[in-house]
């Protein structure tokens, strides 16, 4: 067990902040806000990529770039969307710095100040739809479908490596639509992307549903979203798909001919997810011997660590790895040999633990005689001894086991701690245990509101598969037709 | 032929605006010096990435990522870092805006002025020097071998799509290394790899070699560089490595207990390539047709067009069509089959050529009947009609043949326009050609400078592999030992 990390059970946050310096994954930069994602991190990161890209492509869309820099003027178009990003952003007024007439160092030169502040972006429909604007005449001209990957910087006042920083990481997919049906069923296609991602790749159930008015994005008509539950009971929005209406074609003045040689203004989605994810990967399944992570998304699949006294050991053992070593990457799976002589096997075992490697495969001179190699799996901690002969197949059977295993603990584990609540003064009991709570909500911001105050619950969503159900809203008694999710969130 | 693109003989400036432009690469934003990198272009830029990405993989790298701002104190710390890049940066000043009292809009928020303004990174040394800070104890920590994938900004004030532009994405690595002789290695390795990237991805031919003075980066001590030749006979620098030595350790104190157990400043290198390749590559192949490119790097490498007058015979044509497609596929070609209704086959020869696609197949009811295709090559604008039985293997063959006949193409017009000059008089009458001049120079700042205000002609390198040759410089006429690559350059 790796010394001194907390325990989830005694401080929930710590334990995270630590895991995330621990295992290499991410620190804090000496610029207020902003992380430092370290290789370990960033290449669990370029594999989230990668499989997200993958899918955008089999859906139809493809990548391009739009500046970084937002003019003023532009994220004023929109109201709302102005409302929502311009208290907290990165306003550059000034192009150049100049020797400091008065001592060392630099200043800001006065006489480079821009006519117009530029914004880094906090998100990008408003240069996007500024730029659609010169590529949509025609509903020959639509589908316009686009994502692009990006760094976004939104000036939060608390931060939390990976969860809410100042500059993160993201995908942004921004359509464009010749009606209003083919826009929304875009929106509910890309939400179904990440929940499939999720699901499949991260290992973490998600539940699909649709925002309330408070939540939605600002400038949207409707928000979709999948929200995760923590092992701490909280919920973790982990994606958001919106569909944006014709509001930014209205302000940007978007207007195609349709095939009724009708001019309209053009239908829009945006949606995205972000290095976020990596937050919710970590929270989901991690324990206290550090980061568990699903196969799918690991960096180092299997790690093969030999015990060895001296160095003929060492090349006898060798000798063995290599072929297994060859035979497991010959199958598409990432394997480390560790015989590196600085550190011992023990620390090593601990390391890896730490780091949240799958598979680990040990080979002592026992095993060598014996024909055998023990083969540990680090979401359950158990280990068993196996001939090495067939040991390629077992580990790749186990690596989907594993990938699965996780999908289906963090599933019991959300439905152990959902729960149906009928009452106010459950809601507020339960509500202290954490967990998801199904309640009635009497459809309005206000008791929303009131909820939010008094509990710190927020509706996470109303899920789109929920059934309709008539009953009495748990704040009001006012009534409601469905249950929403409640709980306190990241 | 695309009606209307400029030749390249009569304007060649414009001809590259107008190709960038209807080949659907880029296009200016209404961000000042900002470009939109569009679809087709990115696709490129990523096929560029992915190559790099391996080659950096496969020299041991890892990815990471650093912070989009730096701290203006930052900045300051190296002086010549801070003179080359503080003239042209953006600055962040305060982190929000407010609804304007006086009116409509947002202004810039007094009250949420930052304390030290942050500057949008035109390079990460210092950013990332700070951060290896706290990495780097002993030499066991060494080395370390970062890159990362990132937007830039350099305020500049004439912007040239992909060329020159105030935003930029590019890649940057900076490694930390023991001692002096690794660092150079690596500076040098890096060099290799881009020489390799240019050279056998996008078929452009470059000399490698060494700065002068006047022309390292900001910082450097020694800076390598690879230098293309377009086809106006101007240079290109289309990737450049440097030799840090210990500058940015000292100034943000990076010590590490070394083999015999004494502090000493860690050694570093930087090195990166940008969507300025983009430019190189256009510029080094395309033709009054439009764009040309290499078959590693085209995102569609394969078009299939049918020719055809009735939708029966579209139906016997693709029949036809499908299996070869799935067999081109099967060998990993990219390809298109354009059945689209919406446009004549005459029009999709000419965008497909305006594209550059390297390969075209065309198909009529005649090729049908008689088991024949027409193939096309790009770069050559040659056809001809071959039996449809074998086709992938040709076409396999053909990628191969115009991959390799674009970097002869190109290195045949550089060695035509590369020159070997002995007289202050040859010298003026031969840049106002172009080319590249060998000339002989003494080896001061103030001959080079003197020789750019009269000719406009910079020192692009001094070749890593130029024999020793004595001579008179070409302008002072005094001693020098080897000869120099001068020319007019982007």
């Amino acid at each position: 067990m790796s010394k001194g990390l907390p325990k989830r059970s005694e401080n929930y946050s710590e334990w995270y902040n630590e895991l995330v310096k621990r295992a290499g994954l991410a620190e804090n930069s000496a610029v207020r806000g902003c992380m430092v994602i370290k290789p370990y991190g960033f290449a669990i990161w370029e594999k989230m990529q990668r499989a997200l890209d993958d899918m955008f492509k089999a859906t139809g869309h493809e990548n391009a770039y739009f500046p970084l820099f937002v003019p003023r003027s532009f994220l004023e178009k929109e109201e709302e969307h102005a409302e929502g990003f311009a208290k907290e952003c990165a306003v550059v007024t000034h192009y150049r710095l100049k020797a400091n007439p008065d001592g060392k160092g630099l200043i800001v030169d006065p006489a480079a100040k821009l006519e117009e502040e530029l914004i880094v972006r906090p998100t990008s429909e408003t240069v996007i739809w500024n730029t659609y604007k010169n590529w949509i005449q025609s509903w020959r001209d639509l589908p316009i479908l686009i994502n692009q990957w990006a760094n976004i910087v939104r000036w939060e006042m608390r931060t939390r490596i990976f969860l809410r920083t100042a500059e993160f990481l993201w995908q942004e997919g921004h359509t464009a639509h010749a009606t209003e049906q083919e826009a929304v069923e875009e929106t509910e296609r890309m939400l179904g992307v990440y929940a499939d991602f999720a699901e499949n790749w991260m290992s973490v159930p998600v539940i699909q549903g649709v925002k309330t008015a408070n939540e939605r994005f600002a400038g949207a008509v409707d928000t979709y979203c999948i929200e995760a539950m923590m092992q701490d009971g909280k919920a973790l929005q982990a994606g958001t798909s919106h569909f944006l209406g014709q509001n930014f074609a209205r302000v940007f003045d978007v207007k195609f001919v349709n095939k009724e040689n009708q001019l309209e203004y053009a239908w829009a989605t945006s949606w995205g997810v972000s290095t976020r994810l990596m937050g919710a990967l970590i929270m989901a399944h991690s324990d206290d011997n550090g980061l568990v992570l699903p196969p799918k998304l690991a960096p180092i699949q299997v790690v093969i660590i030999p015990i060895y006294r001296s160095p003929e050991d060492l090349a006898a053992i060798s000798a063995r790895v290599e072929p297994l070593a060859a035979e497991l990457r010959a199958e598409g799976i990432s394997v480390k040999y560790d015989d590196s002589d600085t550190q011992r096997s023990g620390w090593k075992f601990a390391e890896y633990e730490l780091r949240g490697v799958p598979v680990r495969i040990g080979l002592g001179m026992r095993d060598i005689e014996a024909g055998t190699v023990e083969l540990a799996r680090r979401d359950e901690l158990t280990k068993e001894t196996l001939p090495i002969d067939g040991i390629a197949s077992r580990v790749k059977e186990l690596l989907e086991e594993i990938q699965a295993n996780l999908h289906r603990r963090a599933l019991a584990f959300r439905e152990n701690n959902t729960h149906v609540i009928d009452s106010w003064q459950d809601f507020t009991t339960q509500i202290e245990e954490g967990g998801f709570l199904l309640a009635h909500w009497d459809g309005t911001p206000e008791t929303e509101e009131k909820i939010k105050e008094e509990t710190k619950a927020t509706i996470r969503c109303i899920p789109l598969n929920s059934a309709e159900e008539a009953g009495a809203c748990v704040y009001s008694g006012k009534p409601s037709a469905r249950r929403v999710v409640f709980a306190r969130a990241y």
